[in-house]
């Protein structure tokens, strides 16, 4: 598993390949430099006079609702569509679901266009499993590990998608398999966006990946993984930051094989 | 006084309030990372559908017209006059007052909402009164600290708010007390938006804060103490912004109450 | 040459041009922060409620179409209608041309407010001159530089504007001459938007130069300069970034005259 996840990460470096990613405000310039890190080659653009165009010629889509409103929700909702209709991988990250009834919709309507992978928090797992299911029992909001787990069950099979739960353990689940990646570090909470870099490389390597699933878990494990070796050299959150994308970019297999912390069952 | 600032400081580390921005996109990253290095919860969102809502659940609220346009303003309306509705305390800040008339007659409507705070540069102040007011003598557009001085008493009695000159020194009037904090270094001016992460701050410690003249004192001294503290460890203005974040992070009460130069009146 | 490209620089640093920006949302904060560093006093507005009267107190204006929509290109338009009725000089940065049909027919469109420079890579350049022309020969999609040049001199001859070309070398086309540029190093490419950052500090140099092509020049020359020794500090690009940013700002004479590879003809 370890070197085959390091295969995965070679491979985003060597394909490149185009991830279209349609973001929030507040993560796209961090998104952009991690992508770029990483290997890949980021686009972001949100017209709806375009954007199928643009899915057309990317290898996979990122769609994060973090600064959503109605011309861009609509945009993301053209997207989905289309990389569903002419199988785009994609990525669903739901930012801030349950926080309003607004984004509760929009994540009810993208989920209708089947993400290949769906990467958030505990809380954020829990509250899109509400909304998509009248089976409430164990789902509930005290965003406990093992309640998001029975949540991102509900997901997997109503949606045959992934499901990724991110937090101290990375939870990956798909119909076949559980993927548990403990890397990562507590200061990374501190810097905004991580979790929204963690969905768009997720994006590049379900682009390159034939087994979705490890893509996903060699994703997380290179974004924890540097994060562990950057806050080493930094004295806080900004320049953990800085340093992480030096370390996406730099990482030798050495330094992942050695760090991985991995468990499939 | 030094030691209430340094509880205040202290107390947005241990209550972690949730702020809500509607900021100008330039700044949001930073402004985001900058809240959370103070120990904050920013949310970033615009949406007129999920506004309200948004609104209900955070602490405070900061409006930072940078990059406004007939969209986003319209959210600002709908966030101040809920902000004011339901008594949650809300920073303003008129960034760019004067330059347009647009901008003018925006400000003009978000006045109306009573800001808890109002923060800007001299010219902002200056404009701002200008703006809401038939009173011009001694209000002209030259810039000079006397002058916003005059400017900001003419809010404060009109509006019952808070304001802060933000400059070599920041001035900060209140109904029954003016503070002058004289930290910070000329270096931050060329790096973008920290005037952005001042309001954002501010935001911060009203949400915390009982004196909130008291708050905006410490959020200023703050970000001025970690500013000259990141200018000793910085090449030039790219350094500054990342320093300045990780000075946030892990700033000291030794540092903070050694550097502080507070004077009351 | 070299002195008189020094000169430019410091021309810059001494008047401090007001550049309005159009830009997009990955690039904004470092376009505004190089700028800052290089002297420059970037304004960031897209409304149409005030774009002209923006446009009216800048020296000089920027539009760059990376993340551009329906709302966002009108304010494209009216910006450039604007800066050429009044005879600002502008930068028309051309992100994606080609990529799909709306941005091509925007472009289009843009072309007729005859910018005073475009500057894009090889790719964009190409795709440029193909919308805009009935002559094809010669101007095919394989983005070698001889194309590109070819693309470029049939824009300078339709549009009587400056082109420059970005690359391992910048070359930049005037009615009257060919500048070559041979700074930079390929670690920038990894970084996101430095690209959108060249079509800034171009159009705060055209705001003070005289000879505007020896204005891009010396923009280009500093960015490239700045991002060689950079590069020697970093340890990646999230460094890079920072580095470049205050080696911007810290420019001596001799680093930039040692270091400046040029070719005119």
């Amino acid at each position: 598993m370890e070197k085959n996840l390091w295969q995965q990460v070679q491979l985003v470096r060597q394909q490149s390949p185009l991830v279209h990613n349609i973001t929030n405000y507040v993560v796209m310039n961090n998104t952009a430099n991690a992508l770029l890190a990483a290997g890949a080659s980021p686009i972001m653009a949100h017209a709806k006079s375009e954007i199928r165009e643009m899915i057309n010629i990317a290898h996979s889509v990122v769609i994060n609702i973090g600064t959503l409103d109605e011309y861009w929700s609509e945009s993301m909702l053209m997207a989905a569509e289309t990389a569903n209709a002419i199988h785009k991988p994609w990525v669903l990250d739901p930012v801030g679901a349950g926080a309003t009834s607004f984004r509760d919709q929009i994540l009810h309507q993208l989920l209708q266009f089947h993400p290949t992978v769906i990467r958030g928090n505990a809380s954020e797992i829990i509250a899109l499993a509400k909304i998509n299911t009248t089976v409430t029992k164990g789902v509930d909001s005290t965003a406990e590990s093992n309640d998001a787990v029975e949540a991102a069950q509900i997901l997997v099979q109503q949606y045959n998608t992934i499901v990724c739960i991110s937090g101290e353990t990375d939870i990956i689940l798909s119909p076949t398999q559980t993927i548990q990646i403990k890397n990562g570090h507590s200061l990374m909470t501190k810097v905004t966006g991580l979790g929204c870099s963690a969905s768009a490389l997720a994006g590049a390597f379900i682009a390159v990946a034939e087994d979705k699933a490890a893509g996903i878990a060699a994703a997380m494990s290179l974004l924890g993984i540097a994060g562990e070796l950057a806050v080493r050299e930094s004295k806080g959150p900004g320049s953990l930051q800085v340093n992480l994308i030096d370390k996406l970019y730099n990482m030798t297999e050495e330094e992942f094989t050695s760090h991985l912390k991995i468990e499939k069952s």
